[in-house]
């Protein structure tokens, strides 16, 4: 079974892989962008994808959520989440004072801004399409010095230079794993996520929020992430990209779903998986499964009562 | 078939029995009180019983609101509507002047009250409990004067003193035509009412009402009537009585019921039935029994897929 | 200092002045009606009214509500509330199988139904504007028994012939003190209720219910009651009577009655005073009176420096 | 005066400078990224700075959004729109053959994405600062090709290879005009905007969406954006950037921003300055400037009356 990931080797997405614990079988395969490894999985090269989703420096990975939003037959299967430490790699020998060039991923830029203001204040930043890729960079002789997990330097036999140099102590990223749509979804746990794309009908951004928002309140779902993302057609035309509490096979889900669906444009259903971040799904009391059940027979009775 | 209204003869309910243009063999039997009429179609003794139900003048009628939502086995199955247009019925000689008792039901005094002022500012008032009867104690000599329908003159052998002496032009009074529940309600039209009481949980009155009028608006569905009635068990201790757009059997209504069902403590179903008022039921887009159907199916369909 | 009450002497509002502890120079005087103790406050007969304003059996008591909404220069100073116990009063020597006819004001009919049901089945209800007038008519031989609290008994010289007779344990009615508008209103308190009544603009009930609700709701003041009430123009054509929590001068209150003339026709402000229910103002984070000024000197700075 | 951009020159940014029409004194300074544009008006080195804010393809543009709510003292004084159509430019005689690689903003990779897969299938991306670096480099023979406006062309010396290579026909960037705080904001007009970032106190993000909403619609203030954003600390702490028609000087505008500071951590005022879009500012009965200054003279009357 193939995983393909944003590589190359080195790059944190190559230690989320790792943390899912996967059996021998397994075999990671990097490739050089999000895209390419969500096509790899859509074209049969690969089984699934590991991509990241969400950080907490820098918010939503665009790439992965309008690729997956744009409807081309991936489902989310599951997440992991991984402490995001950076170090600054550099080949043996190489002291601070000797660093003229520095390259890594944009992110990397961003999460590190202080550390590289107060001590590499001159250095000439160079963006790469990974760490991995700066690494590599670096061993090559072409860069100085490289962003990325210290677990990058013995892949490309350089030396950690400095450790632990991001400015956010907490910083997280979350990583999914993407599957083909006909694959079947993980079933209901007690404490899952669905993800889902709301394309809206018309241009009324905020209009449509409160709209969408109130499709789940009503039913008791809660929200973990909602986003709007511009669809590309204009200034101001937007999608939703949301994560709500449950899963696609609960009554109080699939009702806000439908509600979703009648209200908006088209809504993409990206998948329903166990989440990983210890909480467990709120249910608002009159919202339960056996509750909707409850409803839906009395209706029911009544609709035959009324034809009697 | 006999159709239990209250009476006695000469009211405006007799009035409202006689507008529904009812055939040949059904037959008007008058009850003394709106009680006594919905008694008489629970035990059988009449087949419907026309009451009335809310005026424009004292809003909904109390004894009528709370015998249905009781719940105890009737059911609306149509409406109709009456002008309220009020007479002074006296025996044939008498003057104004002569007029020291003026009798009728309540709220014949609460809507002829500036006439009264103006024009017999110094007769006492004597509480009847119809019209109708205070007409026959005018004949009898026991009143000299009665608040009623011009209609009741002719039942009674008295004459009209004085036309059109209620304050508001505009008065109407709506009238509801009740079955036992076992009668099938009637088919679905696209002008039709639901009425419904709605028990809370707890005492939350406020808070309550914001959360039943989001179950009907996140569905389209408009709402006529909300009126908060005591249940007598405490102050402050309501339920909701409730008129809506549409048919139990539209997907919408069926929507907001079982919505209502799940966070009320107790949801008692009044009946659907053609509302009689010149209006028709209003559609929001994403709300139509084909939208709800569709938005069914789509979710039927993902929750195969992911079973798949 | 005279204060007008609904009368005779032995009805429960007689109670209700009693329990309000009032000064020796304080003289109650009796009113036919509810209407005619507001007007002796408006025209200068009486200092004060005291009338009944919501009963836990009945509901709100319309003929105040209505009076005091119509806008004609009262303001409510202050509440008392009454357990309320009915007995069946008679002449001395009595029996139960003796009572022919019974009398009291309809109010006293509804609350003692099922007791009327199981001891006095055919006994004739003959209503009176007042429980004091029915034990009057009792006194003076003219009806064989009246319902009336037991305290009616010594004030008119007939006996209680049953005790208790009310189907409620716990019913409840709450009386209003009323003031001319010229006369300050009591000072804020932590537990203070304001009363007010809000005429809609156009005709849509329900969607400016919801309208009114959200104006109470986004400034965290509760509402502890809110009635429709038809205005009598026509069918459908609602106003709303309003009780909430705090006092006029509490900033958030005074934010949501601003809000509320803006979404209006008209608001008429009917009072501010303590409650005496036990219970107390609650006040949600961010809306204090603190906060409220500390967010209008923020405005006020941003403002100036705009300008600057 | 000095006016900084996100150079170097060639870009869409200092083409978005030229659209300002601005008088012959001002001297626009090219800086090599947004945020030393920024700080150079913070440091007093530029009267003003011109920066991207949103795009139609990539939404907000983060770093300046994340950097003016970091309340450093700058505020948005004005806006301007630009249509964005990228050239491929190259070196005099460069056939389309002869292009192995291609350098560009980010942006202009995502924008031009389409055309690249079907005419350059097998170039190298190679991701520059800005389009103006990478017609440079183009220019000094580092770089095959590069991603930019046709006005850069004549800037750097080289050719149009292609013109009209960005995918969407209606792309179009939003540019906002920065000026330091203790600049006065421009006067309101009926078509203004104001911008502000909205700090959560807890970490409810869909919770708090629906509160802040709530408390710009019942104020009638429409949303143009609103936009979550991390503010880094965690996975799922963020902030909101919000865009909302009217000027900080109209009344519901400082209401539903007063509302905003009470029910959030802490709020930034970003700047309130004419909008270019085209459109102009709604305002819903009841919330004018003339209703909400009616409404305060009202209620101070009123409270003038109960302390009387």
């Amino acid at each position: 079974m193939r995983y393909a990931y944003l590589g190359p080797e080195g790059t944190f997405t190559e230690a989320a892989v790792a943390s899912l614990g996967l059996a021998a079988e397994v075999r990671p395969v990097p490739y050089p962008s999000i895209g390419a490894a969500l096509t790899a999985v859509r074209a049969g090269e690969a089984e699934r994808a590991v991509v990241p989703m969400e950080s907490s420096v820098e918010g939503i990975v665009t790439a992965t959520v309008d690729d997956l939003s744009a409807g081309n037959g991936l489902r989310i299967h599951g997440e992991t989440r991984l402490p995001i430490a950076f170090a600054l790699l550099a080949r043996s020998g190489t002291a601070l004072a000797d660093v003229k060039t520095v390259g890594g991923h944009p992110q990397a830029q961003a999460q590190c801004r202080q550390w590289l203001a107060a001590h590499l204040p001159n250095a000439e930043w160079v963006a790469q399409a990974s760490n991995g890729e700066a690494a590599r960079q670096v061993a090559e002789g072409r860069l100085d010095a490289a962003l990325a997990g210290e677990f990058a330097a013995g892949k490309y036999g350089v030396c950690v230079l400095a450790a632990d140099v991001h400015d956010n102590r907490n910083a997280v990223t979350r990583f999914v794993v993407v599957a083909p749509e006909a694959v079947a979804s993980p079933a209901p746990t007690r404490a899952d996520r669905t993800s889902v794309a709301a394309f809206l009908r018309g241009g009324d951004h905020p209009g449509a929020l409160m709209e969408i928002l109130t499709e789940f309140a009503v039913r008791g779902v809660n929200l973990s992430t909602i986003q709007s993302r511009p669809t590309g057609d204009r200034l101001g035309s937007y999608y939703f990209f949301i994560d709500c509490e449950g899963h696609i096979r609960d009554a109080r889900v699939g009702e806000a779903m439908m509600g979703l669906r009648r209200v908006c444009g088209e809504v993409r259903f990206l998948g329903s998986y166990p989440r990983r971040d210890g909480g467990g799904t709120h249910v608002r009391p009159g919202t339960s499964d056996p509750e909707f059940a409850a409803a839906a027979r009395w209706l029911a009775d009544l609709r035959l009562q009324v034809r009697a």
